[in-house]
């Protein structure tokens, strides 16, 4: 990816050509509602918004993996947004005014393209590896690499600041 | 490793051997006080209580990347466990009466062997790459492989429901 936009600092390599420090497997996949990346929601609060709720399908290897599930509300869904670009290290989204580091932006594009999304567990069929979820901010088929129980007291800061507020609003 | 506890069950293959869906990069690595597994907190609730700050080192190719993370209070870490095997899907840890599904819990030992912590952002200094945090439930040298801001409206939810929160109690 070029750095395309006013302010943009795209890496000397690309992550995706290295050597790789660790393998991953894909464990399932995300069926979301959105097929074309213009509809799709741009963060999980815009998902739950848009009330289109999503299914998570895991494979038949990894479904005995589910026991216990559904014991919690919510999880923590870790995807590889696999249709991402890696190398663009300073971005300028679309709705800040000045560009910045990845490590301050929830973008796609990263190093490690890895999606983190804290999802409500519906209905969970471990028989066919099926958890309903109440919404989801990535495309259709989008590669599963982890799924955790969500535990508020490890998980959740609810007076969390962000700085960016003020700006984007 | 093998399924030592009454009613752990174990993959039939380990998913280290397998060929990778997908390579990630380290970028960087956490140093912890932990040095030894017995010390370490089992999760960020204990480590926070353990009072020990840590910090990260983020590698001078992704430095320029931290640019604005300063303006949030919290971040997420996503590292690679690199000392947990991967291929028991049923656990029973010490904590619990049963064993159950890898995806009930946050245990180390996971397909794809990925610790989430959502940590308490101090000092940064982006020239030589550390962040400050308030402290970690990892290994020292453990390898970072992401950090992403915070949101409160995205990630918190303070009412989440954990059905297994008793059973520990």
């Amino acid at each position: 990816m070029k750095a395309a936009r006013e302010g943009e600092i795209a890496l000397e390599f690309d992550p995706a050509d290295l050597s790789a420090d660790a393998s991953l497997v894909f464990i399932g996949r995300v069926r979301s509602p959105w097929t074309d990346r213009d509809d799709c929601p741009k963060n999980m609060a815009a998902a739950r918004a848009a009330g289109r709720p999503a299914k998570i399908e895991i494979d038949p290897a990894y479904r005995r993996g589910l026991d216990g599930l559904s014991r919690f509300s919510h999880a923590v869904l870790l995807t590889w947004l696999d249709r991402a670009s890696r190398d663009l290290i300073v971005q300028k989204p679309r709705h800040a005014e000045v560009a910045r580091g990845v490590f301050a932006l929830r973008s796609p594009v990263r190093p490690n393209p890895i999606g983190l999304h804290v999802v409500k567990v519906g209905a969970i069929d471990i028989e066919s590896g099926v958890i309903e979820i109440d919404g989801i901010d990535v495309l259709d088929c989008t590669p599963v690499i982890d799924l955790k129980p969500y535990f508020a007291s490890n998980d959740a800061v609810a007076d969390a600041v962000d700085g960016h507020a003020a700006e984007r609003a």
